[in-house]
């Protein structure tokens, strides 16, 4: 760093995205383009693989169309990209780049596996561990070191557009997954280098992002430093500590008057002091600017990059706008060079930390052998069968018996079309609902209708969104109606599509809802075709929780599949038709109306004293999700009454299939510390694990409860394994438990 | 106290039932069943005046019949309570009382002002002064020292079923009229020793009661130190600033994981230790045993009592069950007697200060003369005007002409009842709308029809609540129907009853909601009347904020009533009639729903991004409130661009009455303080002054900001004035405003 001037040390903490005209012609990188626009070179490059307008392309609009680079001009474009990083910038120092991966990388051809709260209800720790290691290879493979995910926001407001992003609302099974995913991005535990075929992981937002006032995206996170303790950090404190976790990424989001990007305490004190967090820290797109646009605590964007640089924040995303007045500043003696020597270092660090300095280039021949190949288009099955989650199943409506089901009418928005959910490319093949009931069982009758449309256009990337025309939706009905008095058995396939619940990134692209219930005249569909007296199956495809309770009653059975990923369409045929037997749970709570939010399984015994004139209980509770056979989860067996604080305990259970036919169980193990020096939740869980089980086998599992499943934060904020009462429960669901109690000494 | 045994001074500090047998016979005291029941004395008596079942009188439903004591009971009850206090006990110290009086002496016969929020939306600190300071004396002439109002919560959840008892959702307005209520109880300002006619108040309850989680009560507050400093706190501190406030009562809530009744930081280091409050702390009934029984941060009443001590708690309230403990556990060593000498000596003091010792009695013929006399019904009257607020007036609908209004169907469930809100009694009349409009326009044509009913019952203790009969219902709307047929004009008065929109007390005693429209069938009834085509105008008498979208779009006028008090029926029929000009506004802001919450007008910047399919605005912004004449407020004017810190502006606006009828403004000026260290409302108010002005009048009012309305808390949490600019608005709702800026140095 003693040969860098101060640009090329910004330029360092700057990014420039790959979309952009300043380095490209088309969608080919051009060096001389580069060299002019950047001559301290490009520290960052942001999204390769994205899409964008091509001269020459003429769009449905008659403007530019914008598409994806393909998987090999992607390659060329990184490996000309780095050519030129090496050989024509005065230090040849290598380009970091990076690209979305929620779940799947985000680009042409990759593979797409359901969206992360399908695999978040999958309650399956190594599943999500090697979905998450077939995503790195596809990414790596083109040359890209560094995603931008996981999520492990806790989420508790359904009326966010962004619930579909993250695992859901509990701390304990957000961690484990966090930590699964990330070891399956970069490899497992600690480590010095990233292996072949590896990314880096970032851990976002932090924190309180999906805890937004009036359920509004980015809007404050009303928090106080216990909660955070308690319920937010947890997710991003495990990984930290177990992992290697390269990347952390503040939330757009204000805690207590101060946002995360400007938040020095957040950043510095307990991320990198309290818990040793040696990676990088980068911005989310525009979010250091917004410092100055969106909260006014900086009052440019001068000062808004000097903010986050303080707080900790070493790369700006997208392009470094904030960050580009950051050489003037030092010039002008109001920043401190050693705070953009901290920054670059670790960004430099991180480089040499992901191999760039031995190898930065793209291979065009892995690409091509792995990406989207059998073996991951194997696991996006095995992952969308792992996470279908049957909610209700009347009379064993479901499965459907292919002898006896006779002519089954198809109908509904969803029932052709494979939604892959937000943060989706356009993989090499997906199989929609109808296309997998035809693969599944070819000789059966299946006739179909639309039903209803849910929004006039497809377009995800559209600003505004209208519901469907009503008119229209009115006369479709009519004829499902008519088709379905054809049939002997509806399969109704319902729910969001990309645009009805969503990331709401601006005042003029919305993703958030008042109104949670499912949309449109989807309700008046249900309500015709169960009017037919018809066995009636619901396949739930959705992004947001299903807090439709009119479906829910009408139907005889509903499969939530949420959005299922490519294959989807075959593991929700296989769950219909009885040869796969669901096994997920669900990972947040369902509430019946919004008027109950907020509404989560770990909440504190003083809480939801009820309502007048509604129920107060949950549409579903967290955990919960059936099977087509019967489990009976024993009572929790504890060694002793009495254990000494800070040892280990171990629970010991018995699950039995009593069933006729094999599945899954997940038995999950919840903990409550009454009586303790503040208030604590009820229950809150501590450890799960996900069985399968042959009809009549029984399993023993044990559960390990170390200290840190039994430490509050106490009065003085610190934490603490304080002595008295635990109970714990087990079960299939948070409301299914039976319970043991011990006392700690 | 030296001369006191320890179960003596634990007496002073617990409290015993007036209502309870173990010292009264009927409703009559007997010296010789308390000195058996309290041999150590009794320090303090809760709520003589209460209701309670009475041998030998039959309720409807065969058991025993619950009355309230009769002014001229009460004082005997007291004087004999305090004549055995003195002569009968060991120390002859005389005994505290306490009594409710939210919006009037809840005791028979006192006077009923409108309910809390009405008051509020007045915008009147000298009326507020003035109705407390009758409340005051019609409380003190009995006998009783000492009321648990006024209600200083910050109000953020129109689900919560307590927000009628509020003063609605603004620091600023709560705090303002916060003082105001508590001079008008105790006498201005700072005093040794409460003047006659006069009794200490309460500020209740501290703290984040009103943001309960899911709008369930006593659920957690969510709130982050800084959030509860600028937005929770300023109430409190205010009125410990400005006051001899004598009393608060912690919340039944927790924050942050630690009950408000426990919460040592809250009440010690707060309260105490920065404010340098010197009164009297409460617990709010059963709070202290709840430590145990719902918040599980004790393990029984003793752990609670003790925790409750330490954190501050002086006296239990209502019976001092858990203090009951606190003798065995000092002389078991685990309390330390200073303690009990702590509280008890405060105790003892307010006693003093509240003139016990010269006089403890009730006086029956003050009583009798100033109880519901004339001054206090003009004042009711007065008080009713004021909080009427005019939500909307299409094609000037309001005021009617009684010339031209012809026959006026006057229909709904609170057309012919006086509601009275939560916290009433029975005072000596009532005057619902039919008979107001009956005797301000005795020659007009009124028909009268039910509409509908709410509930199935009127028994506002009843814990079950049923909606009424739907059946029924849909024929009372066709039988209004018919009858508006016949009108020229319909007037309806629809909204909640003390039923609707409660305190939920208890899990059997519900009071909260979640869909906050307006219940049963009374939108049916707008529909069908609104059918007719005929002008329709709402008198809304509820006390949950009329969140009511289909009314609003339906009706010609709505004018809100709240709970108007025992005179609202004069008040109301004189706004119909044009005899009064409405100039109230709101102290909430009205959401469209419950998916919309929590919205609040000093919201961040960051905050309310919108919805898709909704509209993000409020149905009526905070501040919001029309007139029959029309106003015009200038821009505001600020002495200079430049000002120095600490020093105070003066900001100068003129109103005008623009139209031809002399009327009330309310002008409210709201500051920013952007580019500050810690983000902070985009507005929040600092000023606002009512006005009445005739015709064509135009006056200049005066605002002086201070440092205390410019100051923030840092992200040290130090209060402090940061240089930067301010914007000062001005106008007659937060949704209407003119905006100047200076700069601070």
């Amino acid at each position: 760093m003693a040969r860098m001037t101060l640009p090329e040390k910004i330029a360092q903490i700057r990014a420039a995205w790959a979309g952009k005209g300043d380095m490209i012609d088309g969608l080919t990188f051009v060096p001389a383009k580069a060299s002019a626009a950047f001559p301290d070179s490009i520290g960052h490059v942001t999204r390769p693989s994205d899409k964008r307008g091509v001269p020459g392309i003429t769009g449905a609009a008659g403007g530019t169309a914008a598409r994806w680079r393909t998987p090999k001009e992607t390659v060329e474009f990184i490996n000309a990209l780095q050519k030129w990083a090496l050989e024509d910038t005065r230090l040849g120092i290598p380009i970091l780049l990076h690209e979305e991966s929620l779940h799947g990388y985000m680009a042409t051809e990759a593979t797409m596996f359901p969206q992360a709260i399908a695999l978040a209800g999958a309650f399956d720790a190594d599943l999500m561990r090697r979905v998450q290691s077939v995503i790195a290879r596809e990414v790596r493979a083109r040359g890209v070191p560094y995603v931008l995910s996981p999520v492990v926001d806790i989420v508790r407001d359904p009326r966010w557009g962004r619930i579909e992003e993250t695992f859901g609302e509990d701390p304990y099974l957000v961690a484990e997954l966090g930590v699964a995913a990330v070891e399956g991005l970069q490899g497992p535990g600690k480590f010095e280098r990233l292996g072949p075929g590896k990314v880096f992981a970032t851990l976002k937002h932090m924190t309180g992002h999906g805890q937004p006032e009036s359920g509004n995206n980015v809007a404050p996170a009303q928090l106080g430093e216990r909660e955070l303790r308690e319920f937010f950090f947890p997710p991003f404190r495990e990984v930290v500590r177990r992992t290697s976790i390269g990347a952390v990424m503040p939330s757009y989001n204000e805690i207590d008057g101060v946002p995360s990007h400007a938040n020095t305490w957040l950043l510095g004190e307990v991320l990198r002091g309290e818990w040793g967090f040696d990676g990088i820290i980068a911005s989310d797109y525009g979010g250091v600017h917004e410092l100055a646009t969106l909260h006014h605590v900086a009052r440019d964007e001068a000062e808004a990059a000097h903010m986050a640089l303080l707080a900790g924040v070493d790369s700006e995303l997208p392009e470094g706008q904030a960050f580009r007045t950051l050489a003037a500043q030092v010039e002008a003696g109001t920043v401190p060079v050693e705070l953009i020597d901290r920054a670059c270092a670790r960004m430099l660090t991180f480089k040499f930390r992901a191999g760039l300095f031995e190898n930065p280039y793209g291979d065009w021949n892995v690409t091509r052998t792995i990406t989207g190949n059998a073996e991951a288009r194997a696991l996006a099955l095995e992952a969308a069968r792992k996470s279908l989650c049957l909610l209700t199943n009347r009379d064993a409506a479901l499965p459907l018996d292919p002898a006896k089901m006779g002519r089954v009418a198809v109908i509904g928005p969803n029932h052709a079309i494979a939604r892959l959910g937000g943060y989706s490319s356009i993989p090499k093949q997906t199989t929609s609902l109808i296309e997998g009931l035809k693969q599944i069982a070819p000789g059966a009758d299946f006739v179909t209708a639309q039903g209803v449309f849910i929004t006039k256009s497809e377009d995800r990337s559209a600003d505004l969104i209208e519901l469907a025309d009503r008119e229209q939706n009115l006369r479709l009905i009519d004829e499902a109606v008519a088709l379905a008095r054809t049939a002997d058995t509806i399969v109704l396939a319902i729910g969001d599509t990309e645009q009805t619940s969503r990331e709401g990134f601006a005042k003029n692209h919305l993703g958030d809802r008042t109104d949670i219930d499912i949309v449109g005249e989807q309700n008046e569909l249900v309500d015709a075709l169960a009017a037919l007296g018809k066995p009636l199956i619901v396949c739930a495809i959705n992004g947001r929780p299903p807090s439709w309770p009119n479906v829910v009653a009408k139907a005889g059975a509903v499969l939530e599949c949420w959005y299922p990923g490519q294959e989807g369409g075959v593991a929700m045929a296989e769950a219909l038709l009885g040869k796969l037997n669901p096994g997920a749970k669900l990972p947040v709570t369902v509430v019946r109306n919004s008027g109950q939010v907020p509404y989560f399984n770990d909440r504190k015994p003083s809480s939801r004293r009820g309502y007048l004139f509604d129920d107060a209980s949950a549409l579903f509770p967290f955990g919960h999700g059936l099977s087509y056979t019967s489990f009976e989860i024993s009572e929790p067996r504890v060694p002793t009454a009495r254990v000494a604080a800070g040892q280990p305990v171990e629970v010991s259970v018995d699950v039995t299939n009593t069933g006729n036919r094999a599945g899954d169980e997940v038995v999950q193990l919840y903990v409550g510390l009454p009586y303790r020096s503040v208030t604590t939740p009820i229950i809150a869980l501590k450890g799960f694990e996900r069985v399968t089980l042959a009809p009549g086998e029984r399993r023993t599992l044990r559960f390990t409860l170390e200290p840190r499943h039994l430490s509050i934060w106490n009065r003085e904020m610190q934490e603490v394994v304080e002595p008295g009462p635990v109970t714990v429960s087990v079960g299939n669901s948070s409301a299914n438990l039976k319970q043991a109690e011990f006392t700690l000494a």
